[in-house]
């Protein structure tokens, strides 16, 4: 422990980059959303192999859109998610959508009876979990009977999405893979299971591991750097830090999202520093934990670097 | 809402079901945490199908003896759980052990240089995961190459270890059903994954899909009731629920056990209240979430339980 | 950082104290709860001066009785706490109640038209108050114009209550200080200002400043040890810290109970390493922080203490 | 509940401005975000009475100079806040600092020799306090000997400091008041303490409660409506809301930052639901809570409010 420097007073500022760079020198968790910033600016344009783990809500959410921004203005490699998250990007690819509720009165019955169900303060309609079946089914009969990693499988089917507006589309064709450690969990994984018992198509995650552990250790040949950034946590970060500890090629620039603190020792709230003993991240690394709601932190981070 | 009688105060006790059982009628998470054990008691008495979710380190945090004694007692059918508890149960049964840290000037390095790894206040010795693989190895070259759902893997496995004190072992023993829904994802898996790649053993979790979902079925037809006590998010949690969907069978009785708040919209932290709208917690169903550190609530439910 | 020890499995327990005590040797909340146990003891045991912080709705919570019996069996010197606590204690005394409230379709404006006002889960009737004051008003026409610590102005109230169940009755018959550093914050600190407007009678922390320091001082030139239990944080906890730091006589033993995390920065979530740092607590103290709702944590560590 | 409309998806945006408004239509927090920013317009704009609390360690963060930015431009009438804030503020205005610490490595102890004290990442020179303490012996030397509420005796300090960047500064020059509800409980309350044990010069929080409620009163008369931003919790959140109370006249706009869930039942986490059923905030207020660090919620709106 040691004093860096002083705390800063931070100015008011129109633009986000200026605001957010300016929290580099305050305190709290506005320090570490400064920080996370400038360590993202490195992942980006320093690393080699640059992966986001994803887990949340977050194309409910509204950050489909910025997500999409983000893989076509190339910041990621590889994107870890849950099948979750691939799901309702399908869903709006086949024509759904996303409700604001109101949280007053919550009544869960009326709004089942209604045909709506809830994430919180969003609603979605069960009817449209119902076409986006439909859409996938007409997928999958285009697509042969192997054994596919998600990665390969949800390229497939981004690749015949017709949605521009659709991350698992826009990562298709920006050759982004998208990987979903925990497929089968998911009502994406639950339809695939139900429309291929009688074919022999099958999703592996076990591929995707390989694929990524490969990415890591060419990284490695090269000398390259590797960087991650974190959201929530669940498989998908630990997917991403695993494949770093079998390639032993730990991350050299991690950022992390959370609102978990680690005295629960749960995953979602390991600190980046207990993932250097597991050797999955450098010890030389620069990285950085934040605090806070991803519907916030997100945005700001990803503005400050693109606009 | 409604006013449905007076606080009661509370009177200390020597014994640790009377006193959470005087909880039920205080507030907050006391009040949550007797109602929990009166939804609980119903679980293990009334329900044919009884689920339990478990996501965190249940096992090194030392919970492993409890997890035994709960299942030598046949409360549950079915354990839903993460790679990382049944690795850390293996490296136990094959003689590793877990270590208890003072987090006093943390330096992960120095951790690191003399082999251990960290979660949280509890340290592992990487050579334990070695010894675990040898001992994981020798299971595996008794097995025939198949593809294997999650929960025949680890029945496979745990009718093969020699020690009482794993859960794994003792829930083969006592045909309590294990799944692991994000198995690659995981030590075990890892290992699986590279000690399998010249075979044709396979572990794919869509099977245990088909096996949960069909016990939620059978249920139903049997006009019984189900419960399920879920410990943590992530995959364990969503899983389960995902069944109970499928099914068409939502849980009648339904514990959580999380510290996650709802309003970050993340899975660990979603109500039971939420999975009402989805048709996974029945509207009629008694349930309850205890916002409190497992590591405390588990063995206070337990031993009330149990003692 | 270094290890101290094995994890040892915990084991059920009938008694409160036996789970607790084993609860030592485990992990994350549930060490540093059995941490606290053992902490407490020597707080009780080994202290000439113990003090007590309780922010939070502790009375309303049904622990008013609980915290009585602990006041009854000498465990603390001085309480310092909110004006909340104090008034709600008052309520009781004269003849008001606590009501458990089921949280579902909450409807704050109907609960309002019913008379009633809400705690989370718990709810007061607006009339309570209104005898509550007809009570204090008896009492304090029986009490000369002065000015008056908080704590002698309690004293005087507490003498004068005939209720047993009473922490404040309890805490003058005993000789336990009560001192509430935010007096005017809270219904009793408006009641009495609003009745004593045209009265010379006056309340003025800065008295329990002064008072609390002398006993630290005392404290110190005997020799003794000082010892603090901190139930949340707000007012009560700085106030019984700045007193340590200013009779130099930093507290030898410290437990913290919160579920506040430190990051946030706020006092609440404050570490009692960072009270070191301050001189407010000794370098060489034990000291322990359990993050849990205290509803949970008081319950077990008082009944483990004294059954 | 009720669907009030599409999650429409966020975009990028190069103004703190923009980004904040597109949240208000998404999800989670950032959608309280944005609602806040949209009620808190109204408070500047449409209330007769805006009120400011602050708790948590503003001044420490690097937020002074915001914060007198926003009493510049006028935006609030009343601040109530911690005798910290208003410490730390007369600590740099008599030319102390606040560091930046880098926690790596804690080590309480040493950085107590290095003569620094900690809030979190934050640290203080113990030495600045000394000259802090002179700084306030002088003007306490200029003062008369008489009763004054804190609000009196802060505008008598703030005309008398010479630093343009003093929150306490800025707001006497602006007639803004500001309020301390529990004035002992602080260095600040410690120093003045003492050094007026030998006078006749005494602070007492009960005027205060009558200016307060005072203003409740006028802006009821006139039929205008008041208005509240709520950072944090404890004695400021308090003392602002009962005065609406007591003044029977409930806040008709409220926004509240703060990171505590409500059910844990402490007065950080409590909803302004609960604030509707104790006739605090009016049944017809627009209000809203976004759970979110302060250094990070409170640059963003009032970037957004004010550039």
């Amino acid at each position: 422990m040691e004093v860096v420097g002083d705390v800063e007073d931070l100015k008011l500022e129109f633009s986000v980059k200026a605001l957010v760079k300016g929290m580099a020198k305050t305190a709290f968790n506005a320090r570490r959303l400064g920080e996370a910033l400038n360590i993202l600016e490195k992942i980006t344009i320093q690393c080699n192999l640059r992966v986001l783990t994803l887990a949340g809500a977050v194309v409910p959410a509204g950050l489909r859109g910025i997500l999409c921004d983000v893989l076509a203005r190339d910041l990621f490699d590889v994107v870890v998610t849950t099948g979750a998250n691939v799901t309702h990007d399908l869903l709006m690819a086949f024509g759904g959508k996303h409700y604001r509720l109101k949280l007053i009165d919550v009544n869960e019955e009326r709004l089942k009876m209604k045909g709506f169900c809830r994430i919180y303060d969003v609603a979605v309609r069960v009817q449209d979990f119902e076409v986006m079946e439909k859409g996938l089914r007409r997928i999958l009969e285009q697509m042969e009977d192997r054994v596919y990693s998600t990665k390969e499988f949800l390229r497939e089917v981004g690749l015949r999405l017709e949605d521009e507006s659709s991350f698992v589309h826009t990562a298709a064709l920006k050759n982004c893979s998208i990987i979903v450690p925990a497929f089968y969990d998911s009502i994406l994984g639950v339809q695939v299971w139900s429309m291929t018992q009688t074919r022999k198509l099958m999703v592996l995650e076990a591929l995707d591991l390989s694929y990524l552990v490969d990415l890591q250790f060419e990284a490695k040949k090269r000398g390259g750097k590797t960087g991650v950034l974190i959201v929530g946590g669940g498989a998908p970060k630990n997917f991403a830090l695993q494949s770093a500890l079998i390639a032993n090629k730990p991350f050299d620039y991690a950022v992390q999202i959370t609102i978990d603190p680690p005295y629960y020792g749960g995953l979602s709230g390991a600190t980046l520093g207990e993932a250097v003993s597991w050797d999955k991240v450098f010890e030389k690394a620069e990285y950085c934990t934040v605090y806070c709601d991803f519907t916030i932190a997100l945005p700001l981070l990803f503005s400050a670097l693109l606009c």
